[in-house]
């Protein structure tokens, strides 16, 4: 069979392994149960190529004695029960047996032992295997998350690791690359390259059972549990010693997705709509829908708006009407600003209207205990085909169009940032800080409940959003978080996706619970899949807002030699701790570029990396060394560090940094730049300077700046740019 | 003679243990050796009381077959030889032997391979050694630092350990409460508490252990390294199965160090002068001379200032003397503002003026590879006993007496923070940040290359200045790590000491390197020792200045209990990240306090901890539950997460807050409140207007305000008062 197999084309043979499989599979469902025992994991173990040991099932223990001669000692005896799961707590594992009377002798004992802890389970003989020896134990799992779906897992054997919780995963199916990448995603990596003298693991032959077994769960979502643990895994190969498959033959096939280009269509006439239909529309100053109404007007927007108002004849100087169905024209937009009660009745109206979108400001459904309320409106907005932003938030800002469908203060400084919130109060510091930092924005969402519309259709609208550079993220749960990373993986090689996921710890992500009564995944998981759709994670509010900030006016560096150019040696120090903490690389200075740079500092000047130009050098210092790091191309990205003199004030060093900057840019050398300013307060204009030139520059900090050039390089590596 | 020990008092035994070490290492000297054979090790460890396993030394293999059938087997076989370091790479080591026949082979096995291995190496036999088994393997260390002197170290034995660099260190001796902490203080901690069904280790054996290690140590500074590689932990015991010890008879003592009241007067006389002489004032401006005297004058210093000058009679206003030696009064502080290489002669007549300290503005010392310069200036020192500060210093400041001693801009917001720089460059962060954050300072100290006053002398001061209320300090290394310790131990129990490390990395040491000549140490090294003596340490720049600013201002707090009250839900899940992240406990909320915030917040909102009271509440909503969190002795501190509403506006918030806080403190309850505030940018005026006021409030963030409360909370624990 195994010649046979390999004569056929790949895709049949993949054909065949699958049938392999859905044979057992289809056995196991017969007999009404969940869980494979060992030779039904070997068979599907090898219909997909994983690597087992020999073996073979023994109904006697003379059985047993010549299966263990024909594949050499020592070997290693199982119990084979449908009905004891967890075989090593019932005895029924024997280990090292040398010699054919210890094989003997083990089978008696181990069926013993099986009889004693279930008394009633069904015995199917004793597997005889092959027993492995030396290398380096692995695991290699797969589970099932609500959110992401089939994970493939990898970390170390051990009960020490099992103490460390050094695992990694990977949303199956994983591709080689991934599958090398969790080889150095977990901690103690260093393992699988040989320490005290051991040899190295085969690299490609661990990836290649972890693509398998990512491959075989994708191919069959009742998989619901796989591990293989351990695996040994040698110089010379990876052998899955135990196999553990359980199923879930009930698992709920995953609901349909909406294409792309219907997301992108019914997202772009909401978000740049050229009509608005305000529900709750109000003259009377206080209301939500009479704050909703001024800001439409006051952020200047230019579309239609439509008031629409049970009694009113006229809002605002707007002609207002009883029901969305009375406006003439089309609407693109509605903006809800009526108590819950009654949001149903007015979303009903719209799809008989055919608007495609409803902003939903008002509270007071799932987050309020009142789940029914929202289940209600999913149902009518399904029904018609009505995209539903919230319930339960302040609306969004779409700069670009100068529209601001919120009761939120109006908001106009216009930039590349989109940025969006599960919270609203979150919304509010986002809003708050991109006035106060002067970030430019190209829209805030508040994304509330999520009932549907969620982060990733922000994140295909994004993507073709010409006016947004970079998309920030502010989150507490992804209600499909395979459809975010699947999207956030495509948008991410185009602009940098920034997320921070809330509810990180147990107390944050019950804390999020109680809130939002979204149950928040395990953090790893998070942390590993966002790795691999190529997301940029902020650790903290204020990081979320710094990297919307920096990110996109930084340019993308060309290579990993990040240089240090610093007026204080102290600095100096703590920009270096900044570089290594932030996952970027000092250049290893080469002779020739060193002496270039010892030209231009005191004799007392450390040369190296960091270039310490020293306290007292006045402006041409800083412009001979900067230059010169923009011109060499061997450098890829510089950090300033600025120290406040009298023969260099603050705003002379921000003014001749944009200077040489501009000067180089023009000759093409364009490189990310960002600084770190030392002085008394005068710096913080002159890092206000800066940043509006296109150098994210901080004061009193040695760290905010490196934070913001790590980000543009995690983007810029996960983008395949690097 | 076991028995003979029983019966002496503890100093006599102790005495013993010492007389019968000091034999054993005189030997080992007499010999020329640097390194103790087994056996000596085993007479080591037997005199201090450290468990190792029974053994003897074979001389042949009948002899070892004897020693073996006496002591039970398995056995070990190990190479005795003074030339075999490495016993194991020289195939020197045999174990599980379990048989006499095993044992007498196995004793020709390792002498053929020792011959191999070195052919002139001196055999002196083979230790037979019990078999260790079970149990949990973990290593306990001594080593040499060339700053914090000896050093414990405990962790886990096996490949994995030493690849994750899981180790713990301690200054010895150790108390037993250090040696408690250690056992906690690795990352694979739950180890010890037995996993997967296995038994805990006996935490006071092994913590004997470690004691008894680091008094070996301390009592025999010539003992350089220590390993006990593996002790075998178990419920009963805990035995070393292995000594290594490594010895340097060269080692030099400590120097001297001067004492307490020594350091304490002569830094009274200096930071707080009665007269200040200027060496090298000027009437020029723009010289470094000038700018001292101009800061001495305008910043209000109110003793005598002596200008010394070579020519002139008077410098802005003030008699000018050519000499301190030709002032008639008595000067405690010289300020130096001439080049370096007039430092010297000028110190000298300094030192016979009788001048007690010198403030060393000038560079061109050792950081700009002049040390011989430096050596001669702390020669004079020492002959006059003159304390340095500096060189290569900006100066220093001290408010209550309106000093500025500094070329730098003066400074005059009064307040109760220490702060202290090695590098100028952040020394003027410092003062910017002070100045635009408004955080009071009592000091800032420029230390430079540190020749003599260092970050201890300042502890020492700091802690009898009834004006300092929290000490936070930068630097790159520490010339005595044991003084500062010592020091840092004892201060840290008064008043928070927070130290930001800089060179944490290996390229920030490089950089530290380079900038000041000063190797950088291991940083778990320093990270262990700072928690030992308390010491709470920033991660950042900002954060020892936020720490600096928000912990003396904050009120100690009486338990571990944090509840946090919050109008945004969003926020509230960030915070409780935060209180994660911190080392923070949220309060497990009592049913009946519950019930009683339940009352005040509307029935949508979240019970439990964090308190979500909602977004649209009015300002009693807020000023309700906070007034419980304060007046409910179960709860310890409070944090609040503010959402900028209509209905609050953030003014009336803060005011608000302030309000309550103090109606509470007038009835006793006085706790730690720190604020998070989402809103637009008013909650920027809002959050000052409550830092202010005594509440460390953040606008847009959801970290600062939890890590400010988090160093209060490490400060207290180190300090023991929680």
């Amino acid at each position: 069979m195994a010649e046979a197999a390999l004569k056929r084309a790949p895709e049949d043979y993949a054909a065949a392994a699958r049938d392999e499989v859905r044979r057992v599979l289809d056995r196991v469902k017969a007999e009404g149960r969940t869980s494979l025992t060992a030779p039904e994991g070997k068979l599907v173990c090898d219909a997909y190529g994983i690597p087992v040991p020999k073996e073979g099932v023994a109904g006697s223990a003379s059985e047993a004695t010549r299966l263990a001669d024909s594949m050499g000692y020592p070997v290693v005896l199982k119990i084979v029960s449908p009905d004891i799961l967890h075989k090593t707590e019932a005895g029924g594992v024997l280990v090292g047996l040398r010699s054919a009377e210890e094989v003997a002798k083990g089978y008696d004992t181990i069926l013993a032992n099986a009889k004693n802890y279930n008394a009633g389970a069904r015995i199917e003989g004793v597997q005889v295997q092959q027993m492995l020896k030396g290398g380096t134990e692995v695991i290699v799992g797969a589970i099932t998350d609500g959110s992401f779906g089939k994970l493939v897992a990898f970390g170390l054997g051990g009960v020490l690791v099992e103490v460390l919780k050094d695992i990694t995963f990977r949303m199956a199916p994983a591709t080689r690359q991934d599958a090398m990448s969790m080889l150095d995603g977990i901690q103690a990596h260093e393992m699988l390259k040989g320490v005290r003298g051991g040899d190295p693991v085969d690299r490609e032959a661990l990836a290649d059972v972890i693509v398998k077994v990512s491959q075989l769960v994708s191919d069959f979502p009742e998989i619901s549990e796989l591990d293989l643990n351990p695996v040994f895994a040698t110089k010379a190969d990876a052998i899955a010693a135990d196999v553990r498959i359980v199923l879930d033959f009930d698992a709920k096939p995953r609901p349909a997705v909406r294409s792309n280009e219907e997301i992108v269509t019914a997202m772009n006439r909401i978000m740049r709509p050229k009509a608005v239909a305000v529900i709750g529309a109000s003259a009377e100053a206080g209301k939500i829908g009479n704050s909703v109404m001024k800001n439409l007007i006051n952020g200047g927007y230019k579309g239609q708006i439509y008031p629409i108002h049970p009694k009113a004849d006229e809002i605002l100087g707007y002609k207002a009407y009883k029901s969305v169905k009375d406006v003439p024209g089309v609407i693109d937009t509605a903006v809800f600003a009526i108590p819950a009660k009654f949001v149903a009745a007015a979303l009903t109206e719209c799809g008989e209207k055919q608007i495609p979108g409803a902003v939903l400001i008002p509270s007071g459904f799932a987050e309020a205990g009142e789940p029914q309320l929202q289940d209600e409106i999913v149902e009518i907005g399904k029904k018609y085909n009505i995209r539903l932003m919230g319930p339960n938030i302040y609306g969004f800002y779409y700069t670009p169009e100068n529209l601001c469908a919120t009761f939120c203060t109006a908001y106009d400084v216009k930039g590349s940032a989109a940025l969006s919130s599960q919270s609203g109060g979150i919304g509010m510091a986002i809003i708050g800080f991109s006035r106060s930092a002067k970030m430019g924005v190209s829209a805030i969402v508040g994304l509330g409940n999520k009932s549907d519309i969620d982060e990733d259709d922000l994140l295909a609208f994004f993507e073709q959003d010409d006016n947004t550079k970079v998309i920030a993220q502010h989150c507490e749960d992804l209600k499909d978080g395979r459809a975010f990373a699947e999207a956030a993986k495509r948008v991410s090689k185009k602009k940098p996706v920034i997320v921070l996921k809330a509810g990180r710890t147990s107390a944050g992500a019950r804390a999020a619970a109680s809130h939002t009564g979204a149950l928040a995944g395990n953090d790893k998981i998070y942390e590993d899949v966002f790795k691999q759709a190529g997301v940029v994670r902020a650790r903290s509010l204020r990081q979320l807002l710094e990297f919307a900030r920096g990110v996109p006016i930084l340019p993308t560096p060309k290579g990993e030699n990040v240089l240090i150019i610093t007026g204080a040696g102290g600095s100096g120090v703590l920009l270096s701790d900044s570089v290594v903490d932030n996952g970027l690389s000092l250049m290893q200075m080469p002779p020739d570029l060193d002496e270039a740079f010892k030209k231009f500092i005191p004799p007392f000047g450390a040369s190296g990396n960091p270039v310490d130009i020293t306290g007292g050098e006045p402006p041409r210092t800083y412009q001979n060394t900067v230059r010169l790091g923009l011109e060499d191309d061997r450098i890829h990205a510089l950090i300033l560090g600025y120290w406040h003199t009298i023969v260099t004030p603050p705003m002379v060093f921000a003014r001749l940094m944009v200077e040489v900057v501009e000067e180089m840019k023009a000759k093409g050398k364009v490189k990310p730049v960002v600084a770190s300013l030392a002085g008394d307060i005068e710096v913080e204009e002159a890092s206000q300077y800066l940043y509006d030139h296109g150098i994210p520059a901080y004061a009193y900090s040695t760290e905010l700046p490196v934070e913001v050039l790590g980000a543009k390089y995690k983007w810029a590596r996960g983008a395949g740019l690097l």
